[in-house]
């Protein structure tokens, strides 16, 4: 038995992208796409994200396999979070982004995190109309990331190295860290993290408030 | 425009893992599948097994979307060590495995551990012939792993619970952990363990000659 399907899945995602990129700019909101392994922080960046960009209203799209357990814990930063159960699916989709959209209090927000689901490897060939895709990485999973996981690093605008206070008890080789980001993606932005100490987290900060202007 | 595709994938690949099954039957070769998030230490892992089996043969199967790090790690504590280059796949499937069987001495060995690839949601549903499938966490990924992931803990016989010397560091709840854990899986067996410590690998050794006996 066999069943037909859609060539192009990806070009299909592309299309529904650009519509969720036209609402981006027609309501004039900066958006953010992040992956990362499970664990990486996330959800710690974005909560204490939304907690230093005061004045900025900032929405939140949470993508995981089941559970509402990250949005549980965003939704006492912003009025604006919305879960998306992608009910095993490995990463998000821009059908799902729009989904999540029609939720959203769009003329009242300058911003959307969206936290994709914890994977490195799925989410990358998935546009969702983001202006920026962003890799968040953690000391504690190693050095070897950008070595064994190129594709997401190559693709993101972006890298954060999050959980930098655990550089002093972690064998992290910080300069072999960086020096195969900047083989796999020498335009890349680098920020070192601590969402636990606040370390580093002005920079991130920073450069958003930039964006936003 | 259209393709046909074979419609049930997974029906393909449980086939090809019943050939790998019988392989291992017929060599007498006890066979662990681990699954992990990116970091969770599963190197680590194979390397403090091996050196603490001695006297047991074990071949190891690498499984990356690209690179051979892991495979040159682990090369220095066993002879037969194949890495598989998934070539971005999210997962390992039986066929791989199979075409890494090929390469390897069975006759000579007696157990045979899988890394799959970093990847909680994608290897869950591909079964590779496998005697026991484990589940490898990790301290510094959370306490939450199971209630966002469920599908990993529930399909998986053994859920370690790797860096327990960050416990003294990290807000981890044990008893959220393991408490979700026995609603999803009450039947799992549990281990906690620290690969740079050592602690706790007494057990997961005893637990694994057990199964070799």
């Amino acid at each position: 038995m066999k069943i037909e399907v859609v060539e192009n899945v990806l070009k299909y995602n592309k299309d529904q992208a650009e519509k969720n990129r036209k609402i981006f700019d027609d309501n004039n909101i900066f958006v953010i796409n992040i992956l990362s392994s499970p664990g990486a922080g996330e959800t710690s960046l974005i909560i204490e994200t939304i907690k230093r960009m005061k004045g900025v209203k900032i929405g939140v799209i949470e993508g995981d396999i089941s559970s509402t357990y990250d949005a549980e814990k965003i939704k006492d930063y912003t009025d604006d979070v919305v879960q998306i159960n992608t009910r095993g699916s490995c990463h998000l989709n821009a059908t799902m982004v729009k989904q999540a959209l029609d939720k959203m209090e769009l003329k009242n927000l300058d911003m959307i995190i969206i936290e994709n689901v914890g994977n490195l490897i799925c989410p990358v060939g998935f546009y969702l109309g983001e202006d920026y895709k962003i890799v968040l990485s953690s000391v504690n999973e190693g050095d070897d990331k950008p070595i064994k996981y190129p594709p997401v690093f190559i693709k993101s605008d972006i890298c954060l190295l999050n959980k930098i206070d655990l550089l002093k008890i972690s064998d992290f080789d910080m300069k072999l860290f960086t020096k195969k980001l900047e083989e796999l993606n020498p335009n890349m932005t680098k920020f070192f993290i601590s969402c636990k100490s606040g370390e580093g987290l002005e920079n991130w900060i920073g450069w958003l408030e930039e964006r936003l202007k």
